[in-house]
């Protein structure tokens, strides 16, 4: 079978820890480095890039990007919610439109999921 | 890169004016007529394009349906809500059922986003 | 056209019904048989599956498993809810990990839909 692409997307940000619950399993289960997978948060799921008392959820962030997981963030939403593009750690990726960016990675033959 | 074709999908009335919100920003993002865009509401959503206070939704519809965004409703939803087809707005295009609409564009190369 | 193929996801018991209703309006437009439909449930939506109060949901599905819809089980999942394999009902698949089903199936043109 041909290497899988796998976009999640999510703009809650009470989904950010099934968000990834679910990645982490997916790993465990493809292999390290046998998947390309971005995850693509809009709307108010852009805030649990901010600093804040998040701790946990960044640490998982972190674990994640270490093993090639993209983190995507649409500016749109950055600038609805008031978050500075150089307060986010940074393995984040500034996207100018979230949804361009889904629709584009589904056209490269990515996945959809919304956990 | 060739054109983008996008489907959004929106089940759940609260979720309208986040559709919306996303629409407009990806049309920002590409430029008008430079996508192919289309909402599909099935389920409760469905009611929205029923007549009645949201009188701002219903115009920010048809600015975008001005766009050539295509509004769609699932015939069955419209049934289980009792809401006549001919009490619709000009712009809605009826289809039998949301799920085949939904599963047919996405043969047809558009992304799913669920907004 | 060719022959749609269509993946349900869902990942919160509540959103059962919805999902049951959407398979049963769907067959009913496109026909019985004439479209490859799986259901994957992963997250706290595995346990529907298991014993409970829930007869008639587990009578709909059973129908559902029985016109040839594939009812699939994320076992990480099971897991975490200490849910047995054994105790599933017969038509259950159980996949290594829901997340990695869905892509896969994605990758062989199944379109996906989150009711």
């Amino acid at each position: 079978m041909s290497r899988l692409k796998v976009l999640f997307h999510v703009n809650e940000n009470p989904r950010w820890p099934r968000v990834i619950v679910n990645v982490q399993n997916f790993i465990k289960d493809v292999g390290q480095g046998q998947a390309d997978i971005e995850i693509v948060a809009n709307g108010a799921a852009v805030t649990a890039y901010g600093s804040g008392p998040e701790e946990d959820l960044h640490r998982e962030m972190q674990e994640l990007a270490a093993l090639g997981v993209v983190f995507a963030a649409c500016r749109n939403a950055l600038n609805m919610h008031s978050l500075a593009e150089k307060s986010l750690p940074a393995y984040v990726r500034v996207v100018p439109a979230g949804i361009t960016e889904i629709a584009k990675k589904q056209s490269q033959g990515y996945a959809y999921i919304k956990p």
